[in-house]
């Protein structure tokens, strides 16, 4: 027990020299965010609203959505809260050298900080699958590592550096966010699943379901900004009615084949599944029509239920590998899905897929690697149980 | 229990079914939608930011607004979020339909959106009525014969077609919205409200108050984008201004009223009838001067607090039906008061005198109707427990 | 207890007539309030979009932060949603008399909205220091005296009539708002602090504290719409930038250095210091950059965990009052740190200066003297409990 108050106390002593490093580099490059393009204030501001709504689903959403875990309520949010505190600066600090040229940046904007929530959302995602196996560090080692591949992989798909311009079509990052984070998760569980961790039970009580719930609903309603954040205004319209309707699709799909193949209705593939719709539509969000983005969410929303349902189990007895939270199901399959149907929108359908392609590799064999460098770096005491690194953590509930 | 499974399964299909069918019908009226008078970019802006907020009254005000109900957490949520997926599409799907040449539509826009949820909105309040004592499917059922009827009635107050353009002033739906759905669950609970029902006391608890308030929070927060989303832009700061100072005065008069009657405060007492001011408001809102609307607000407040105080029991007694939520207290009795309010703000009171009248009776009705076929498809095994549907649901809580 | 009850009554009675009182002194001047120079449709509209971001931080925001104390979860809400309710109101039927010709005023706009909300953000850091040891009715007379004096001190700092116009710079009120609100809360504890209170230990809950999580992440992701409510619109990229950069170094600092100086991490911190940078950003967030923008948050998040972990149990031994939320960690000194750091960036920072001390010895002084009266009237029977006021609040949580 001492020693893990010593251990806690040195690496947040690290983590503490980290920040003010990030916090002292900054000072310099502060005039250096800019846009292609001059916006006016009122695109500002409405790329304003579109930050503050994606905000909600990275506290509020992601925090919550993975409350469920018995035992672990504290990490969930409080990881939560320390990752998106050291991504967001972090990705606008590298993300100028990253992009290089492709970045012409003079000014501070907006679209800067649309870009960092992208880039904190992925990492989010990434951390759903060995959620509850390792320390608050290792969260932190994980986004300090994870930040510029991420960035890296997002300039090969998107800068026209690597893939043409215009020739990689996924508006609200099917493919460089969703799947990006979720086989980045993919590759970190495989070197951070212990033996131990498979032979206990993830428990979720009722009151973390409400919760996660919660989550879920946030999640669920600023979807639509996300998905038009960066799109142009008089597309809007059509943005929010698509991933309104991929998210309606997803959503009944989701009860009705939850239930079909359990006979009950499912809390978790409820609060879960029917945001694979979002998933999937954002590659083609602003090229498609509403009819189509109810079919593609519902495609999607089946495809994550099976997925947890069905594939998840045998992933796992496959890989040895566990998915606390089931990225793969929602953000992996669906995110891949969106990507393909986006060939069929797109000029050059072999760049789509290579895109796609690219991005999978990459990020699975990043998250290998990344897990097993954190891997050698301890790992929690008892897995779903913070009791280890919070105060207070000692509690008892249902 | 078997037999639930299989009658589990059984709806599951039929409504993945029907899911399938509204987006296939969705496919090729995609370019149907538009609205009378084109909007720049930055009104669809302006409409698309109270979409969002009101996508949080649905799923988050209103599913957490009726967690209260102790084993049942888990529908209040589940249901909202089937019932708004099934909605949403729905309700754009028929609306061109019944609103016919009134609806000239050419183009995917925002205010289409905002009616649908609108439309979800008023089905979340008829369901209140009968809730804890009916299946999913049922929900799902109610749904799906709701949307037309909503929409019929919303075509008959203010298409122009029957009550002259202009004529019935209920700028946020105190009639159509919240009028309409109060008293349709009327109409339910006394068809669906059995004998068992009745013996059985609704319990609450301590933790699903505080997501009761949470849901009570979310609702009064995003009232004044629900009150002004329709409204001209150059109205917004009075409208807003109008629905807080509302929502200002029945938050006061219920605390006191509350207290004055039952000598203790009332914590259901505060997360619904605070509210009332905005269900009042609606009709008027444009309309009406900020002193003016504290004391509607105020009065509002007050009436709802006698209803859920006073005269909710004795209405019990008399119809026999239980309404779960006390929607009649909240958006039926406070709704009509505001859409009389309003008849001394129009140039033809008695059309707007109709109009109430004839949604009351419209929805009354239909209530009925629909709550009778809905009677004779199964009711839950034990009221106000969900664990026969839901995994994982055989909780303990205080 | 009869005895409370009809104590309960009589007050309930007297805010009735109160809040009568209000509502129909607000008719006849509904035409009073305007904006110095006319605002744009647009600009109202964005303005608009601030008022309801920061209504998320007033009623869910501060309502759940103060949730995490046991036994007395009712309270934090529903006081909050009354504070709220008086404030709102009274705030705009004071201001045009307290603030005189400065304030010529005649068309309803949403500025006077927006420092309507500001006024009830301090009251409600006011109220955090007592909380747990007084009464509903106690909370509203607290809040009836407040408002007034809070639009005096603001009028000292900012309308021009005292202090030279644009002297003192505080843009998101880290002096006006946040060190106002602060040091009338140590005031009031001064003077309601009984010896009882000091012998029982404030017990928090598991459950509670995601609440309390929620709450802080609410205030976390709205806050730059705190910050840049009043900011020009063109600005608005800078200050969300800013406002996040401070809030993330807050956050970094908070982990690290309430995990060096405990041992383990400290949820209440994590919710609480992380907010700091928020805090102090407010006075300079439209002049500053980036850079310095995180450094600045990061100082305050170190300063409030020193606050709460190491200055705040001799601070309550120095002076007996307890400060039950930690206002003075979380608002009053990083919000005088703010100031302070203004005074680099303002053109006469002696002025800065005597704002700063001329607020806190004012709110001080306020403080004691309307503590004094509201300790003459009753207390809440035990602390920290809130069953003698609540209907159903005799409940058991973990």
């Amino acid at each position: 027990m001492r020693e893990s108050l010593k251990s806690n106390r040195k690496w947040a002593a690290i983590f503490l020299l980290i920040s003010i490093l990030i916090g002292i580099a900054l000072v310099p490059q502060l005039n250096k965010y800019a846009q292609p393009g001059a916006m006016t204030p009122s695109e500002n501001q409405f790329m304003y609203e579109k930050s503050v709504d994606i905000m909600v689903m990275l506290l509020i959403g992601f925090g919550f959505l993975m409350v469920f875990v018995k035992k672990y309520g504290y990490t969930s949010v409080t990881a939560t809260f320390l990752l998106v505190a050291l991504t967001l600066p972090l990705y606008m600090l590298l993300r100028p050298y990253i992009w290089g040229s492709a970045s012409d940046l003079s000014i501070v904007n907006i679209s800067m900080l649309l870009f960092a929530e992208f880039a904190a959302a992925s990492l989010l995602i990434a951390i759903g699958g060995p959620f509850g196996r390792i320390n608050t560090h290792q969260y932190l080692l994980i986004g300090l590592m994870f930040t510029p591949l991420y960035a890296l992989n997002e300039w090969i798909l998107l800068s026209g550096a690597v893939i043409p311009a215009g020739a990689f079509l996924d508006t609200a990052g099917s493919i460089s966010i969703h799947a990006f984070g979720a086989y980045f998760a993919f590759g970190l569980i495989i070197m951070l699943t212990k033996k131990k961790d498979r032979e206990i039970k993830i428990e979720s009580s009722k009151k973390s379901s409400q919760f996660m719930l919660l989550g879920s609903a946030a999640l669920w309603i600023f979807w639509p900004s996300f998905c038009s954040a960066l799109a142009p205004v008089d597309k809007i319209p059509l943005v929010a009615t698509n991933t309104i309707l991929a998210l309606c699709g997803a959503t009944l799909a989701t009860y009705a084949l939850s239930t079909f193949i359990r006979g009950k209705i499912d809390v978790s593939d409820i609060a879960n599944a029917s945001l694979a719709g979002g998933v999937a539509i954002g590659a083609s969000v602003v090229n498609i029509t509403p009819g189509w983005s109810m079919i593609i969410g519902s495609i999607a929303g089946a495809i994550s239920v099976i997925g947890f349902a069905v594939i998840q189990p045998r992933l796992q007895k496959l890989t040895g590998g566990i998915d606390t939270a089931g990225v793969h199901n929602l953000h992996g399959m669906p995110g891949v899905f969106g990507g393909l149907v986006a060939m069929a929108l797109v000029s050059f359908p072999l760049w789509q897929f290579a895109g796609i392609v690219s991005t999978v590799v990459f990020a699975l064999i990043m998250g290998l690697i990344v897990g097993f460098v954190v891997s050698k770096l301890g790992r929690i005491e008892i897995p779903y149980d913070d009791t280890s690194e919070f105060n207070d953590a000692d509690y008892n509930e249902n």
